[in-house]
């Protein structure tokens, strides 16, 4: 067996990356929500002056990100080795895009949301392989460009189901490094796509988290550890009903759920009208701000952060599909 | 500087992978063409039999590829570590599926028909790294999904330009492992963004052509190597236009282009009335057996795939954006 993987679906990274700087940027919605603190930029408007697309906003949103991320480190984008990057629209432009203004080496993904903690698997395989010094990690999505690609557009004001969620309009930018001081990636739990034949795309919560128990109950299984181990376990963008799904199925195998929590829950106060919460690769891109807050200062020890994906296509759905859903974890830790 | 990275792109992979074993399957026009000796399995439409839509037999032959692939080896989908798959369908569908009919841990990919050399690299990271034992890689395009999503529906016989290209219709999977004997990937040059500002999405060949020429520039110089170290370099899927231009190209800066081809340029016959030649995610990933086998045979021993991605929208090329395009480049030698 491999001398990295541990069990059946878990790296263990020695040495563990660090890392090095990081920024989000919000849309205005986001930014009345309960995490605006932790934002590095808050927009006005979903659409950026100057811009004529939301498309436009939603690239230079990507872009932003990590231009601030390498501002905050005192780089620039040629110290990066790589960059790994996605996003919610079709054919990655966003991530396309910046990656062609950073003019660095590229690897695109494409994970729904939960290509951030994708991203920072391979960028840390890469690393901790001895394959890179450092690398750049962005994931981007946008209410409105999502909203008209995925579902309808958004001028259309179509009535939302009680279980939808809401986009969020975000991007987060990680910058990650072999060496240095900091909060490390030490593990992550790579996930199988899992699938309960469910087609509701207005109800993703409940059809991700299957995907979200399976990858936090292989990943607790394969190193041994505990659930309570970890001072938050947070998915993603299961929103208030996956959650709530989650936790049931968790409850009814006997796991401690007091810690676990949820990007799309947290995004946005209750009266905010979201219905379910937050989603999209934005989603969990800049909520981990706030918990890497936490690990900077020292107030947590251990993190656990789940991405979670959707991964049909309206042409799936279209077509009869149910929805595969993924979940992919790493484990971020204060030193 | 990361002791696997040489140069300013290339990694080196010790030990190398070992390619442990392949299939490809292509539609019947594909079938047709000078390389139809080296596929495994050539089907009688592009629809197949009991499938409702070309998207369900594009999942389908992604999918069966890697059963092939996985039979001819004698190895079932657990033994594999993990999946790296993509495709030109939006939010890659065909890859999601086929990892949920694998059920195994799953990395999903889009770089557009540059995909299979991508997925080639971060197995090989995967491997060399020791963060895996097998993996599996797959990629597929099919000339009626790719035609319908990306430009017109194929029903309405639109004016194909002289510049254009065919989709390819094809799967091909491959799987390596950390030990064996056998065709050995030994480097990859990881690509950058190139665009020079063109539009034009009938002429994806002359867009990626500088992004082919870059990849290829900057390998030879991270390794130090001449170009006529290789008995073929080989482009994805440039097409006879683009191939023309990346030799224009080469020339220009003193390379020897007599062992530069593509596989655009290779697949189908030049009667088959494709225009520029095949493209497509599966053009480079159904091509590629027929190399594997020169360096099986010992007729080769050592090539060098360029895989070409033009990764440009349909919203972004609507909304007047040029074409950003990348080569990722694997070197693989018989041992």
């Amino acid at each position: 067996m491999a001398s990295n993987k541990i069990g059946k679906q878990t790296l263990q990274f020695t040495p563990a990356p660090v890392l090095l700087s990081r920024a989000a940027i919000v849309g205005p919605m986001e930014g009345e929500g309960p995490l605006k603190d932790y934002f590095d930029l808050i927009l006005d408007n979903n659409l950026m002056e100057g811009d004529k697309s939301w498309e436009q906003s939603e690239k230079r949103i990507m872009q932003h990100s990590m231009e601030l991320a390498l501002e905050k480190a005192g780089l620039t984008a040629s110290d990066l080795d790589f960059y790994l990057a996605g996003d919610l629209l079709n054919q990655i432009i966003n991530a396309n895009y910046s990656a062609r203004f950073l003019g660095i080496p590229f690897f695109g993904l494409y994970g729904a949301c939960s290509t951030l903690a994708e991203g920072m698997i391979l960028g840390a395989v890469l690393l901790s392989g001895d394959y890179a010094e450092k690398v750049g990690i962005s994931a981007s999505s946008h209410h409105d460009t999502a909203e008209r690609q995925l579902r309808y557009p958004t001028e259309q004001g179509t009535q939302r189901s009680m279980t939808s969620q809401w986009t969020v309009t975000g991007a987060g930018s990680y910058i990650f490094g072999r060496s240095g001081c900091g909060v490390r990636l030490t593990h992550a739990t790579v996930g199988k796509i899992k699938d309960m034949g469910l087609v509701d795309t207005n109800d993703m919560g409940t059809a991700m988290a299957p995907a979200a128990f399976d990858t936090i109950k292989t990943h607790l299984e394969d190193l041994g550890r505990k659930e309570t181990e970890y001072d938050r376990i947070i998915t993603g963008d299961l929103g208030e009903l996956g959650l709530h799904v989650l936790k049931e199925m968790m409850a009814k195998q006997g796991y401690e759920t007091g810690h676990v929590t949820d990007g799309g829950v947290l995004i946005y106060r209750p009266d905010q009208d979201t219905h379910s919460g937050g989603s999209g690769c934005g989603c969990s891109a800049v909520v981990l701000s706030y918990f890497i807050q936490q690990l900077v200062e020292k107030k947590m020890q251990r993190i656990l952060l789940v991405g979670t994906g959707a991964l049909m296509s309206p042409t799936s759905s279209f077509q009869g599909e149910s929805i595969p859903s993924i979940a992919q974890a790493v484990v971020l830790e204060n030193s």
